[in-house]
């Protein structure tokens, strides 16, 4: 029997107690062991609840407690959270964490700790909810040179997108839709401006090219520029706006960005919808797989912190070999990443169409009825090249990256 | 070093040569540790190649030398992979395989040998090529109640279904296409009979009830009745037809089958297209998550081994536990079974379509022009009752399964 503590009893907290109470045969059967929560970690007291007797204020009964061989984090936040699994993993315990902020801004340094302190730690629910893609990237393509990783990493501004797609609904309408559905918070700020989607991909971007990244040098722009009118031009185009999380590895550098980006049909994110996540990798013996889940929930993301449960378990008393190294990571300037731009211009394409070709050179265009403007698709350039053209014309009201 | 042994030389073994030298770096970052090929069995000799000093043709040099501490077969077939697998695990070495066949037939048998032996018997390229679904299996949902598996398990003829429905081509058509590019067998039956599809969906039922399938007691129907007429209809009903390998599970039992299924547009795997594989796995707690990439092909397939020997690295005189046990599981008979159904039936609908209804209930009609036939999509019935109901109608030209 392995004894563990859960700090923080909020969704996900409460959805690992009760997915380790429901599975708990499934579990036994998979792992020849069973779990027994010893201590939840809350400032409530949760009084006449089956919890009730576990409840402790005091991290430090948790900390000395021999008998608690793993520490599972899902308070969020980075303090106390990150003195605590410090500390945790400092007493030779596991940690498994859903906390996207503290493995993004710690996780070189926790996966130092548990080296040494032949321990894991595990955060397979910080990124893509229950979609299982941590565990796949160190292990299934840990043989892989990873050469992209391009994903859906927020349900929110999904939810968000795809309102606005489907439904012809503004920002605003598909944000106020989301808050009612409790899918976003009332300050939307950390999911709207791609905040969550940086850390996600920092830490995937990590885990690919095994070294440190600091999510502050990845590119981030949100989706509160996306209006409804880009929605009717992708219609007319056949072709959705989604919130990407990318990273591009390659001898010559590494490209990573968090932006919308105007995709076709026939990418295999396409058809990623509502809150749903996929994360596209490519491996250079593979080629392209894609993994696609429940992103966020409750009990989606409490199953990959039993995941995790279940790694430990497994391997007790054993460092299993993942994460990555402390040398960081040069992420390339935006400016020399390449792309399509989608661009619409004030006027009508009959009058400006010349000098949008002479900024841009050849473009597709694309008109709809009843408005004073156009649209064109430029072909393939840098950003740096792209900001020098678009300089060259009045009048742009919109400007999307376009990966077709 | 880990010393390994190749055995059999053709597409996928040569694949796994291939990776192992030229993600030999990666692959000691991700372990901290190297693989060396120290022995190839084939029967040919391969003179002035780099392997050339690598061949054996006796596997019981293998077998008797004791650096050798993990075999790779990728042979093919059951003799004589069985015996030479067996005898490997009870030397005490790791084997990986990415043949179906022998863990369909031999998997419960060589599982056990390879826990008493404290080995690992890893298959993780047997089902979906290089897309990582075992090993997702067995770690990250190993806490989830698997209530469904449905997979398009086999690329050649998810290949001919494709080019059916996109290209409007015949199934012999398609067929001769396949085989002229390398993708179908010149004796296609394994394929399109649907024998590839039912020895995986077997593997990943056994897998996910923790319990062994007698891949024998899988109903399974292949593609060859499947005709360009049925999409025509497909196309105007805006469906496709897949070739599904699947498996439901519940306290009221467990129904498995292998048959072509029309869907929708909605449905995740609908976009699956080509040689690409799709699985679609539904957890009690997760909800459901989807697998996609190369489901065959040299490299794809050989790095899935490949991460099966990155496994065994991390995992030194460690049996990973995993698998299945020797209680057979019981498979309800197809009868039970329920779906809708697309029905063709000879006449024109004005005239025949109130016997359609007279047998079938409520139905959903379609016609296209010039045609001496309609088409019905039933409401959901079982198998059983299907079988009553269409004996009541003459004339059926076709019938698929449809999950819309």
């Amino acid at each position: 029997m392995m004894n563990v503590a859960v700090m923080g009893y909020g969704t996900i907290g409460s959805g690992v107690v009760e997915i380790l109470e429901q599975n708990k045969d499934i579990i036994a059967r998979q792992t020849g062991d069973t779990v027994n929560v010893k201590y939840i970690l809350d400032l409530r007291e949760f009084p006449g609840t089956p919890i009730e007797k576990k409840i402790v204020h005091d991290f430090s009964v948790i900390e000395k407690d021999p008998e608690v061989s793993m520490v599972i984090e899902t308070m969020g936040g980075l303090n106390p959270a990150y003195p605590f699994v410090k500390a945790s993993l400092q007493a030779g315990k596991h940690v498994a964490t859903s906390n996207k902020a503290l493995v993004a801004a710690y996780g070189t340094e926790l996966l130092k700790i548990a080296e040494e302190n032949q321990v894991n730690f595990l955060f397979e629910a910080s990124v893509g909810g229950g979609i299982p893609i941590i565990r796949p990237l160190y292990t299934s393509l840990a043989g892989e040179q990873i050469e992209e990783i391009t994903g859906i990493l927020n349900g929110t501004t999904n939810y968000i997108l795809t309102k606005m797609d489907k439904a012809g609904e503004t920002f605003e309408e598909a944000l106020s839709k989301a808050q009612e559905l409790g899918y976003a918070e009332r300050n939307p700020e950390a999911d709207v401006e791609g905040h969550d989607t940086c850390r996600k991909i920092a830490i995937l971007t990590a885990l690919a090219s095994g070294h440190e990244v600091n999510y502050e040098h990845i590119y981030t722009e949100g989706i509160t520029n996306i209006t409804d009118v880009d929605f009717r031009y992708a219609d007319a185009l056949g072709t959705s706006v989604k919130l990407f999380g990318s990273s591009r590895i390659s001898d010559q550098g590494v490209h990573a960005f968090v932006a919308p980006v105007m995709i076709g049909k026939d990418h295999p994110l396409y058809s990623v919808n509502d809150v749903y996540n996929g994360i596209l990798v490519k491996g250079n013996m593979l080629g392209t797989s894609m993994f696609y889940g429940s992103g966020a929930g409750k009990l989606p993301t409490a199953s990959a912190v039993v995941a995790d449960i279940i790694e430990a378990l497994k391997n007790p008393g054993h460092h299993v070999k993942m994460g990555w190294d402390g040398n960081r990571l040069n992420i390339s300037a935006m400016d020399s990443v390449s792309f399509r731009y989608f661009v619409r211009i004030k006027g009508i394409a009959a009058k400006r169409l010349a000098e949008a070709e002479a900024a841009f050179g050849k473009v597709e265009v694309t008109e709809l009825d009843h408005m004073d403007e156009f649209a064109v698709m430029t072909e393939v350039m840098t950003e740096e090249e792209y900001h020098l053209r678009a300089k060259k014309l009045s009048g742009i009201r919109q400007r999307i990256r376009a990966e077709i």
